[in-house]
């Protein structure tokens, strides 16, 4: 089984790949979110790991702006912890370090952590690519900022592990593919749809849902591309598109919505049911 | 007067500050968006631009939360057309470019335009910064990708305007100051607001809004630091916080919310009253 990511090999995203699917799999890294869904499209991987959002920096817009214009589906969610990990060559010790790269949101993340030393600290474009070039380059004095798996890859070594100041930082990912899921035991269901133009009519929509007694577990607004300032918005419910209840709320809402697409419905996952990496 | 932006110098969050205070003007760059508004705390700037949203990327989820936590208060908004350029040095011509250097959102909004050439592509931190980096370095075959201003700053060439793939590109900017605004002939306010934790506590706090036809013009979700899946959510709506109807709405919501901030009311701009830059 073969499942694409976004990023250089080493990126959350490839460990949030193995998290789900086990050692045993084959990934495929990819240059961008589009990347990893027309590897779907067209055969050449199973799944792809699509981020959705993150517990500090929010919504990944683009990848549910892609998502919302995909012909795939959502077939699962996993929520990756992430623990950012100083990593430098082997037997480098960490007063050698003088300079330190890594993507600016690990940067960001780590600060209190960085403040506390007088390293150099240059913002680089990916987090595990920070690791590949500090051993490309061959640089002693010199540490990338990125996930475990990126040091194990790239044969380096932590220097320092969980490095972030903030120890809720989780990533959720969309585990996107061809195949509609069947009901679960306890399920989630994506939608986005744009509400016609009238005072009210995003709050009949979420009406449809609370008459129901439907619990929305998110609700993101991204603007509409080539019409600045309209909106899209992005909902996750619990429960199946199957389920009478929800299936009858998904009627009703179409009289308020300009635009209105079922992204997947998949069995849910809690935090605590997703293993640290 | 003094007016603190985040970026390098040339940076689209300068280019709004003198679109919205005449050339008259002293720029301040920060590192950081904290930098920016802890600039206006302690007088060393007047002002702080502040991009909130951006009509391709969405919201900007950092600065909002600032924002939600500083004592400084919204005083206006401003739009900026975004063009990006293609820069590079004096007396170079178009054929002679082989690398370009820009932010991965910059490169991502212009790949129309760069899957045309077969330039090599490299993703660099800051949109200005490419233009200092490639001036710096002399490199003679390689453009970066930023604003025209950054190009009139560092003595630079712009040998292409306007190579996003879409024209209605517009990043929205909050003008943070310290002094609460007085009613004017059309308003805007912002805030911040947490739910109270039980289904349908989203849809009453809408509710009170819709009742007295009050319009909503921005709905955000943002998590919660430090509290994984929990929301604040961000609305900006017509009306000052002074007048009648918006201000006993204000009152209403406290009883549905556990966490309500009022950011400013502000005169309100179009995106037509924002002039090209």
């Amino acid at each position: 089984m073969t499942v694409a990511f976004q990023g250089e090999p080493g990126a959350y995203s490839e460990a949030a790949a193995y998290q789900c699917f086990g050692n045993g799999l084959k990934t495929l890294p990819c240059v961008s979110f589009g990347d990893i869904l027309s590897a779907v499209e067209n055969g050449r991987a199973d799944y792809a790991m699509l981020p959705t959002e993150n517990s500090i920096e929010g919504a990944v817009g683009q990848a549910l702006d892609l998502l919302a214009q995909s012909p795939l589906v959502i077939e699962g969610e996993t929520y990756l912890h992430i623990h950012h990990c100083l990593i430098a060559h082997p037997r480098a010790s960490i007063e050698e370090i003088r300079k330190v790269y890594s993507h600016p949101q690990a940067l960001g993340q780590c600060r209190e952590f960085l403040e506390r030393r007088a390293w150099e600290v240059t913002p680089f474009y990916d987090t595990a690519g920070s690791v590949k070039m500090v051993r490309e380059k061959n640089l002693r004095d010199a540490a990338g900022i990125a996930s475990k798996l990126a040091a194990d890859i790239y044969g380096m070594e932590v220097l320092v592990e969980g490095i972030e100041t903030n120890r809720q930082n989780f990533t959720r990912f969309f585990i996107v593919g061809k195949t509609p899921q069947p009901t679960a035991g306890t399920n989630k269901t994506s939608l986005v749809f744009r509400a016609v133009h009238k005072p009210g009519a995003l709050l009949n929509v979420l009406k449809e849902f609370s008459d129901r007694g439907l619990n929305l577990t998110r609700l993101e607004s991204r603007p509409v591309l080539g019409d600045p300032w309209t909106y899209s918005f992005y909902i996750d419910c619990e429960g199946h598109q199957n389920d009478l209840m929800l299936s009858n709320c998904l009627k009703a809402i179409q009289t308020h919505t300009t635009f209105l697409k079922i992204m997947g419905s998949y069995p849910s996952k809690t935090l605590t049911e997703s293993p640290r990496v």
